[in-house]
């Protein structure tokens, strides 16, 4: 399956850093991105100064409304905090009917200043947004990954991003979204109940990241993969 | 600081496979293993063969009591599953004090066989055992090793160890320690607020082996470290 077959790929509230570093990337490999926002004339200018960076000749970033975005092509990203989510996806059911949707989000409180990992009732945000959506493929996955490093195209990529989805088909097409990026791995995280350990990673990663003054992610070692 | 430095490193509940794998490796790094169990008949037997499989010329491992694996040098580590540690501990309270101790416990649960993280009151089990020796310097460590990999000599180890302490120079010493065993890259992981995070890698991890029918470790990218 090449870059174009993947079609079309929506940022629910992708005006954020973990849309805009997305979108960025996901362009520069040549994919079709709609950047979604409450706002489309802000998500419009965002997407113009990210399509400046990625540069003519490769894909393309479109400012679009977030029904928009949640009901472009078969993926859509919802790449909001997890506090924002839940009330942007109420108005998005119907878009979201048989759609690949991917919870990005990591639930956590700060007590002062310091990440806390949170449990939402559902036991994850990605198990949340599946019961919120019932019609939606839910897939959890990018938890790790950091929003600055994803905007800065001159850093190289070199980490993995754990899937989780109980949807086989929904789980391998974004194993594919992965691969188009550059220096990311996908790994099978199983099925949806654990993206939790996922989701926890990024309050830790974030702690790791002040500690050390970087921006950090993960490898999972031992495995046999491409 | 060479191996020699680190004097001999006390295995408390040592004959268990986590216990067994570390003993083989620090003995074959050149340190002095001691290895603890309530039965040092026990202990001296799988001591003899561990000591053979990483033969001679190298550093030793003898088994001992328990007591005498938690007063052996500056170094001890608990080496025990999360459950069992308690009892233990209860009873190595003097031998303990001032030394620097090990916590490697992830403490889970099995829910039909699948591994759950639980969260002790204290907040992980590195916090609880810093409760239960105030006289010791906690660090945790190693908790996501595999043990299979580190019993089996032959296999190249390629994966860090998130070390988590409030004592600085006991960190630094565990550090040093996780140095001497070629292939474990040391992590400062930042104070033992942090264990928990560790700890909870472990359950996610054993997922993640069954899934892959491999054993699996991590790596924090991003990091610039030697």
């Amino acid at each position: 399956m090449s870059e174009s077959e993947l079609g079309e790929v929506g940022l629910i509230g992708g005006t954020g850093p973990l849309g805009r570093g997305l979108a960025a990337r996901l362009a520069a490999a040549g994919l079709s991105v709609r950047l979604g926002s409450r706002d489309p004339q802000r998500a419009d200018e965002i997407a113009t100064t990210i399509q400046s960076q990625v540069g003519r000749g490769r894909g393309t970033v479109a400012g679009v409304s977030n029904p928009d975005a949640a009901g472009s092509g078969q993926l859509a990203l919802l790449t909001v905090p997890y506090d924002a989510g839940a009330a942007l996806l109420s108005q998005l059911g119907a878009q979201l009917q048989g759609r690949v949707l991917i919870s990005t989000a990591a639930p956590m409180e700060f007590h002062r200043g310091v990440p806390q990992p949170i449990t939402p009732e559902a036991g994850s945000a990605a198990l949340e947004v599946s019961q919120r959506c019932p019609g939606a493929r839910v897939v959890g996955a990018f938890h790790t990954v950091s929003a600055s490093t994803l905007a800065a195209l001159d850093s190289p990529l070199d980490e993995d991003v754990i899937i989780t989805a109980d949807d086989v088909e929904a789980k391998e097409l974004v194993t594919r979204l992965v691969r188009t990026i550059a220096g990311l791995r996908p790994i099978d995280g199983g099925g949806l109940v654990n993206a939790h350990f996922s989701e926890a990673l990024t309050p830790f990663l974030i702690r790791l990241n002040r500690l050390h003054h970087t921006e950090t992610g993960i490898r999972i070692t031992g495995l046999v993969t491409d």
